[in-house]
């Protein structure tokens, strides 16, 4: 038999009826003969309700007391699954991040994960079959001993971090939603759910904006190879047929995959701006220029796109920034116009980046070309283009996204039935 | 200046508002010079919550976990005045029970402080005066490593604890009265407030039933003669004299206490049910008989009354018990009747116990017996007395109560103005 990592997360065991379903679905596991190792969040609407009280006590509050107050949360779900499990018959123990220990870095409220402490878990798995609850998003820096939190999201992390400490066979992430799609199924009805993903593809689509895993723990899975499993909390524990695989998609390594089609899914984002600079002096030290004085203002730049001038002596450059830093980009340019030399500014918030992602892409050519002819058949027009050994990216008008994801998903055979 | 410990129970904490409240006066000590570690409960309400969750959870739940989950309640409220301190320019930083970490007892959901450690505490006063932010109720188990919790109104003695290993010049109960009165205000308009009180009068109020504060954390502060003033947290922070002494209560050392009355206060307790054996066989044994089956069924006994028989054969036997477990005890009693071999049971639950406290008593005769005849003129049966060094008791008709408490007030020159 083999050892798992259950994850829920706050929808997952947003009650106590919920966290009894829950209770269900490790149940299952255990009587299936596994190890299990559960990893909670904190039930939905707590943690908002505890972030919200810290912002009352001060708008400008303290990373670790704002850890010790938020971490609370997981503290009590961990505490009533417990409950729950042994209720059920199970014996179970909960586990804070400071009681593994799983010692994290210093940085309050986005901690790293430094090591995860799997000894006791593994020692009480032999000698008593005992369900390890583990209180999610939460740890220990060691020299202080502060509690930290992970941030948004940060159970999956914890979730894939435990799995690799006790050498667990899989982790299956339980959300509310049953897998990861081709592309949103809310943008394309006939979007298919994957059986299988590969971990840079899944890395791609999280680092994209898609909401089913947070990528840290993506780069975990990927780094340690922890096969992970995201599969729907909704499914109701009494009509799941342990001998069948479970609806869900597996994240695990390319080799596993068989049939690796040549594209995955397609990916989209709204909350892109465009920043575009003419007649920029095309000379040594004007990139630094305009990207060191973001970088100080903590602005992501995600794409850039500089062409080779034609005259030798100024170009267009063109990149894009989080909608939400538009204007502080826009401002930040224009101080230092003065450096940079460009002619003129041009922006732009209605645009949108629609990525196309897929291992096969290493391996074969022509698959973005084929999109560029799709895209221009439609008359939808590219503003820009980035592309990775895996992934390439088009910026278009806004108004276009959804008929631009459709128009791909087809065009590269991702529609089902 | 002199080091404080102050303790802030729910209601003292109950939103944000509150907690800058408190900050505020946590701000005004700190301000007069005073080293200051605060106690808090966990925010009014929060703790029921989490104990109902629990019992949803499942209704035989193990106290290990209870406690993780409940524990959850004061630590969100230590992070969060910290941060409302800081935001008032103070240095402060929170700390769990395992932080200190603050040992207890193995009891979970009702276990005993055995050390409390105050050296880092200490250390932080000293190198840069910083407030510690401790939460109450809570503690570990030193071999197990599991969070443990003392018990309802458990901060209460977390406080006094602490304040014991910092050697604290004062323990400030801030709560929702403004200090202990010689009897409850409800009943008699004309109670008074105490502006002091011995421990072990104090310790007698809380064991009958006075809200004000947990009986451990008297006992607590009696053994480490631990100076203790409730307060209300009602007051304005702003509208209090640093300079001068505020209302409220300081229990005590007697010999801080230099116009010692007689009585100190009067308490009473309508929850009492009264049974009464008669014609019991006056033989050896027969109490062992009674009471034994009593407390293998937990049942709690207060007042025993046996009368030295009069022909040496027979005697009537009276005792109280809660009257929650009158049916219990009855039904007991009745089991045992082959053993005891009593003729008749009789019993009451329209009873009320009221009690006279004052460590005058000691060294006054005649106390007890102005109050017999003071109850006797208003017609008051009294159908039990039971006495200790600094107390006695009446057991008396329940609807005679607020009357006889009323008369005895009086009587022991207690009214105001």
């Amino acid at each position: 038999m083999g050892r798992l990592v259950l994850k829920f997360g706050g929808t997952s065991v947003s009650d106590v009826d919920r966290i009894r379903n829950a209770a269900q679905h490790v149940k299952r596991e255990v009587d299936a003969g596994h190890d299990v190792a559960v990893v909670v969040s904190a039930m939905s609407g707590t943690t908002n309700r505890l972030v919200e009280w810290c912002r009352e006590a001060s708008v400008l509050h303290d990373a670790r007391e704002y850890d010790a107050v938020v971490a609370s949360g997981e503290q009590a779900t961990s505490g009533l699954l417990a409950i729950a499990l042994q209720a059920a018959g199970i014996t179970a123990r909960s586990w804070q991040g400071w009681q593994l220990p799983i010692h994290t870095s210093n940085a309050h409220t986005s901690a790293r994960i430094l090591e995860v402490n799997g000894t006791e878990l593994i020692k009480r798995f032999k000698e008593r079959r005992e369900v390890a609850v583990i209180a999610g998003f939460q740890g220990i820096h060691q020299e202080t001993g502060r509690i930290t939190t992970l941030g948004r999201g940060g159970s999956d992390t914890s979730a894939v971090a435990i799995a690799a400490a006790i050498q667990a066979d899989r982790c299956d992430i339980y959300t509310d939603v049953d897998g990861v799609y081709t592309t949103d199924p809310r943008v394309v009805p006939k979007a298919r759910r994957l059986d299988k993903i590969a971990y840079e593809e899944m890395l791609e689509l999280a680092s994209l904006g898609a909401k089913v895993l947070q990528v840290r723990s993506v780069e975990l899975a990927m780094v340690h190879n922890v096969r992970t499993f995201v599969r729907s909390s909704f499914d109701r524990p009494e009509d799941i047929d342990p001998r069948a695989t479970p609806p869900g998609t597996l994240i695990c390594d390319e080799g596993e995959i068989v049939e690796q089609q040549v594209v995955t899914g397609i990916a989209f984002s709204k909350d892109e701006a465009q920043i575009s600079l003419r007649n920029v002096k095309d000379k040594p030290g004007v990139a630094a220029a305009i990207f060191g004085p973001l970088a100080d203002n903590n602005i992501n730049v995600d794409m850039i796109v500089q062409n080779v001038s034609a005259d030798g002596a100024t170009t267009d450059l063109t990149f894009t920034v989080p909608a939400a830093d538009y204007d502080r980009a826009r401002a930040t340019i224009e101080q230092a116009r003065g450096t940079i030399g460009y002619e003129r500014l041009d922006g732009a918030t209605d645009v949108a980046k629609v990525s196309v992602i897929g291992i096969g892409m290493r391996s074969h050519a022509g698959v973005a070309a084929k999109a560029f002819s799709a895209l221009a058949e439609r008359n939808i027009n590219i503003r820009a283009i980035t592309t990775s050994e895996i992934k390439f990216s088009v910026l278009i008008d806004e108004a276009y996204t959804e008929l631009a994801v459709r128009t791909l998903h087809s065009l590269y055979g991702l529609d089902q039935g």
